[in-house]
């Protein structure tokens, strides 16, 4: 099918802001969104997150990126209409889209409820839809989606501090359950305390685990313990205090997708440890096979997660009171957004308030 | 516990073969092992296999060597003498002993018949024994260990071709087993078809696994079809072959303790697949995260396995005609047996005709 550019023969008149070469740079874009399907939910986007991964995407650094890239995946909104076969969703609902906006339905990962690891999985920016056009993200005024990959959020969920469940949550949460680390009064590490690590930390606590937050350095150490609550800190460089916690982790998620040793990692890990990488290095990592073998330890690695479960972690997470920690900015922010997230100056999620900010 | 040389104060005369430095080659060695102890078998040897992992000890290339060294521990023998507390052995017996002969039976991995990864596991060669002796193998006259380290022989079971399973055969079996690769009908890759390759595909065929053997030319193909039955064969240079067998296998066990790229084996993989690894290169491998988050699949390890789980191995090898391809040699044939290994010249694994060929 021939690409269509900026969705023309779409009918519906949409705005947002979209990167158009690879520096990045974020400007106004007039663009279209298709007609409302007969599963399809349209919204009014009121707030959207700002996840690394649109930084990857706007600079083109995974080689993927096709412009103009709308970015956005964490998006929370309120639905203006719906299709006519539309089940779960009426007009008012408040409603959340993640990292995906479809998937094919018929492959097993799809019957398994895991569309995230369906082979042709459709990101929801930057992505080939069914009908062979581009995908545009939350940065934008409107959304259409099939209510499929559309969750319900909860009552009592805000709605700015927990867009970035939609991303940064799911992924923390989904191989928690999925690695059987979700078992009360397991010891689970967590590595990297930004945009998935304090999620991870918060959602850990609520499944009662002991947790663990690893480091490079002791900067976060009070943040750690005094403001997330987890019950200790290790400095990754410091042999000793990791000599001292070896062997006692049941599981640890790595959220680093910066080049970074595995070998300490490891030896943190009980027998039969799970050692789950969540941030993407571009790079391959150096794999010490031995602590592997002589421990039955597994590295691992998980992908969002399928939509049954992403509802289930936003409904966990307005039960246990779990958002992000967010700094909520205006639309014409995002370029200094970007530029403080790529030197991790955000404590720890952008969200862009784009329902109040986003003007034509 | 100062060492003990030789075993001075042990008061059974024994004979052996042993390397004595680090050029690995083995000559007659007059030593001794302890008494019969109440919970302890003796008995005469009379075939040990050849492992790989005694090459890298008569070479100390693990850098774990203390000289002398007794290597062997693919062990099977007669018993000759039992303790007044034994109970699974009577003399005449035939008995089997493999990579451990001891371990601390206070651990959780001991409580959890996982004695092979206890921090505290003795190994039957080159290991330090609970009275600070050294350890000697199995290429010698007699041995002595606790009766939980050792397992009954079934009565079908051919002594010589079944010595090998007691450390490739459980090396194999265990893992196919504890990731739950050993569901009839699944689909399995077998890399590297040496010592522990073929012994992998045989149980896995007897577990109705669909079996892939992967290697990196054809000469070995014929073999793999014809004289093992594997049901198909990868070149994994051919990147036509892999590709067309892309995300078809459950799991693959992969044998290989030389350095080899990771990233096609993963590509094999389903989603939730499972590559573990059995061999252990002394230098890291390089790991692609991408396809391990994009498909969660993992890389795990493995190594042997416990008492209760070899015994329940030999069994099964006994029950489905399972023993290893080997080729009997006289002890004084060990030298050139090791220099046909290093350079992967045997069908699969030599076996030492201890009791006719060991002379004092």
């Amino acid at each position: 099918m021939a690409e269509k550019s900026h969705q023309e023969g779409h009918p519906t008149k949409a705005f947002g802001w979209a990167a158009r070469d690879h520096s990045g740079v974020l400007s106004p874009f007039n663009f279209s969104r298709r007609a409302t399907g007969e599963k399809d939910v349209a919204f009014k986007v009121l707030f959207c997150g700002v996840c690394h991964s649109d930084l990857h995407m706007i600079k083109n650094e995974w080689g993927i990126s096709s412009y103009p890239v709308v970015p956005g995946h964490e998006i929370v909104g309120q639905v203006t209409e719906v299709g006519s076969k539309v089940e779960k969703f009426k007009v008012g609902d408040k409603v959340g889209v993640g990292y995906m906006i479809g998937s094919c339905h018929s492959c097993d990962s799809c019957h398994d409820d895991l569309e995230n690891y369906c082979p042709e999985v459709i990101l929801t920016s930057g992505g080939k839809y069914h009908d062979g056009t581009t995908t545009y993200g939350g940065f934008s005024d409107i959304m259409v989606a099939d209510e499929h990959y559309a969750v319900r959020i909860p009552e009592n969920l805000p709605l700015d501090s927990g867009a970035p469940l939609l991303c940064a949550g799911i992924t923390v949460y989904s191989p928690l359950r999925f690695y059987g680390l979700d078992k009360p009064g397991m010891h689970v590490g967590v590595v990297g305390l930004g945009g998935l690590g304090h999620v991870a930390v918060k959602f850990a606590k609520a499944m009662g685990l002991k947790v663990t937050v690893i480091s490079t350095s002791l900067k976060k150490k009070e943040e750690a313990l005094e403001h997330l609550g987890a019950h200790s800190f290790l400095v990754s460089r410091d042999p000793d205090q990791m000599q001292a916690a070896a062997g006692t982790m049941d599981g640890i998620i790595d959220t680093v997708s910066a080049a970074h040793p595995l070998f300490p990692l490891l030896g943190l890990l009980k027998t039969q440890g799970k050692l789950v990488l969540v941030g993407a290095p571009v790079k391959p990592l150096e794999l010490p096979v031995f602590p592997l073998i002589m421990g039955r330890k597994i590295v691992g690695g998980s992908s969002i997660g399928g939509m049954k479960e992403t509802q289930e972690m936003i409904d966990f997470a307005a039960e246990n009171n779990i958002t992000a920690d967010v700094e909520v900015i205006p639309m014409d922010y995002v370029n200094t957004a970007f530029e403080r997230l790529a030197k991790a100056d955000v404590r720890y999620r952008f969200v862009i308030d784009v329902g109040n900010t986003l003007k034509i």
